[in-house]
C-alpha cells in the first residue's frame, strides 16, 4: 500500500524536469495529487483485489467488497524493487541505499560504492556508477555473472569497477543517519570483509504489480504487462497501461509520467470514438 | 530562433506534472535549464543550418559556419503551430488565442470560444472544448471538413458546437488585454459577423522542423521523424528524436519530456555499446 508508488521512498528526486533544485519524493507525489484534485480528479484510495475484463462495463473489485465498473481502466500499478531482506538495508534505505541507480547515482559523485547483483541492469547500473563515483564494489552471489557477455565484458574491462565473486551483504553499516560502510560474506569460505562505501546498490531486479491481471493480460514472461509500442493500449479494449508496469527499460519517473499522459489521451479518444458508435447504434 | 521552442510562447502551462498551480511556459523552460546546468550540462546557443549523417562521426553545421562533430546527435527540433497570419492573432497569443487546445482548454471552462480549422485535430479539439466550454463556434473555410467522417459525425453530434462553414476569421477582437470576440467574413458573400468569444483556437495544423534533414532522415509524408515506436531511434545510427519533432498524436509538454529522457537513456547505452566495439577492436 504505497499511494504514490516507488517515489514515495525516494528521499531525493533530482532528476524530474520542473524541480532545478530536486525535491524529495513524497512532496513531488503531493503535488501531483494536488495539481490532479486541481483539475476536478475524484482520487478515492483502496486496493484493487481483483478485476474481470470479459465484458464491458469492466469491472474492478476494491478491497474485495466493493465493486466499480468502467469504460476504461488505466493500470498504472508500478514495479516493486527486489531487496535483500537485511533489516539494516531498510533503516538506510534514501539515507545511501538504493535501488536505482540512474536515479540516485549522482548523489555518490566522486564517492566509493558497492552494487549487488549479476543480471544486465545490475551490470549496466555499475558501469554507470563507474563513471560518477571513484571506486565500485560489485558483489556477484556466484562464481559467474548471469548478464549477457556484452555486458559482462564491458564491467571487466572497465578500471575502477572491482568484480567480488561468490560473495553476499551480509549487513549495511552506518552510524544511524548515513551508510558508511557495507559488511560482505563469502559464501564459499564464510568470510567476512567490510568495504568503506558511502552507497549501496541493490540491483536484483524488479517484480512489476500485475498478479490480479494474470489471465486477463497480455504480460512477458516476467509480468510486465505488453502494450502497442508507442501507444499505452493493452490487448484488452479499454484497458490502457502505463508507468513501470509495463516498462522495464526506462523506468524513470518522467518516462512513467509521459506515459501516464500518453493513457489518458488514449482513455479519452477511446470513450470519445465509443461515444460515436453507441450514436450511430441508436 | 525560439530556445525552449513552442512553450516559450506558452502564457500558462497547467497540465505539466510538478507544477500543482500552473507555470508561464519561459519560466518552466528556464528551470528546466538550470537544472541541466547543475548537471554538469554544456548548453551552447546556435542555429543548426545542416547536417551530415553519412558516415560516423555525425557532423552539425551551425550558424553555417562552425561544424561540430558528434557520436550521437538527439534532435528535438520540435514542431511549429501554423497560424493564420493575423496581427490581432498574434497581439493576443496566449491572451485568449491559442494552438492548443488540450493544453489551453481548461482557461475557458464555462466561457464561449471559437475555432478554426477543418482537419481531423480540429474536429477532436473543437469536441474536447465543447466538453468545457458552453459554446463552441467551429469556422471552415470551405462548405465541408476534411475531417475523417467518423470525427465530422462526432463534431455535428455534439450540441454546442455550430459549425459555420464558407467562413474565414477577418480579426481576433480585444481590449487590449485579453479577447472579447471575432469578427468573420463568409468567403461568399462577404458578409462579416462578430462572434462574442473569450477564446479563440487556431487548428489548422503544425508543421515538424525537419526541413535540414531531409534526405538524411526517414519521415511520413508531413515530414515527421519516423522512430521505432517505443524508442526514439531513427533509421541512422547513433542519431535520436524525441518531442513532437517525431510525434503529432500526443504533443504534449510531459510527453515529450518523457521521450527525452528516452532519447538521453538510448543515446547513452548506444555509446557504451559502441566502447564495447572499440575496445574489442583494439
Amino acid at each position: 500500500m504505497e499511494a504514490g508508488g516507488q517515489l514515495t521512498q525516494t528521499t531525493e528526486v533530482d532528476n524530474f524536469p520542473g524541480y532545478p533544485n530536486g525535491v524529495t519524493g513524497p512532496e513531488m507525489m503531493e503535488d501531483l495529487r494536488k495539481q490532479a484534485e486541481r483539475f476536478g480528479t475524484d482520487i478515492r484510495f483502496g486496493y484493487v483485489s481483483s478485476v474481470d475484463f470479459s465484458s464491458l462495463p469492466h469491472k474492478v473489485v476494491v478491497d474485495e467488497v466493493k465493486t466499480i465498473t468502467a469504460d476504461t481502466v488505466i493500470i498504472s500499478t508500478g514495479a516493486t524493487a527486489k531487496w535483500l531482506g537485511l533489516p539494516s538495508e531498510q533503516q538506510y534505505n534514501g539515507f545511501g541505499v538504493s535501488a536505482c541507480a540512474v536515479c540516485d547515482g549522482f548523489f555518490f559523485k566522486g564517492q566509493d560504492v558497492a552494487i549487488v547483483g549479476a543480471g544486465d541492469t545490475a551490470a549496466e547500473e555499475a558501469t554507470y556508477l563507474a563513471k560518477l563515483c571513484k571506486k565500485v564494489y560489485m558483489l556477484v552471489r556466484r562464481d559467474e555473472f548471469r548478464a549477457s557477455k556484452a555486458m559482462v565484458h564491458r564491467v571487466l574491462n572497465t578500471a575502477n569497477i572491482e568484480v567480488i565473486y561468490n560473495t553476499e551483504a551480509k549487513e549495511v553499516l552506518g552510524n544511524g543517519k548515513n551508510v558508511t560502510g557495507l559488511r560482505t560474506i563469502n559464501n564459499q569460505t564464510g568470510e567476512e570483509t567490510d568495504l568503506e562505501v558511502e552507497g549501496f546498490f541493490v540491483a536484483i531486479g524488479h517484480k512489476p504489480n500485475t498478479e490480479i491481471f494474470k489471465g486477463w493480460l497480455e504480460m512477458d514472461e516476467t509480468g510486465y504487462l505488453k502494450t502497442i509500442p508507442g501507444t499505452t493500449k493493452t490487448n484488452v479494449e479499454g484497458v490502457f497501461a502505463c508507468g513501470d508496469v509495463q516498462d522495464h527499460y526506462y523506468r524513470q519517473a518522467v518516462t512513467a509520467a509521459g506515459s501516464g499522459c500518453m493513457a489518458a489521451l488514449d482513455a479519452e479518444r477511446y470513450l470519445a470514438a465509443k461515444e460515436d458508435e453507441v450514436k450511430v447504434s441508436i
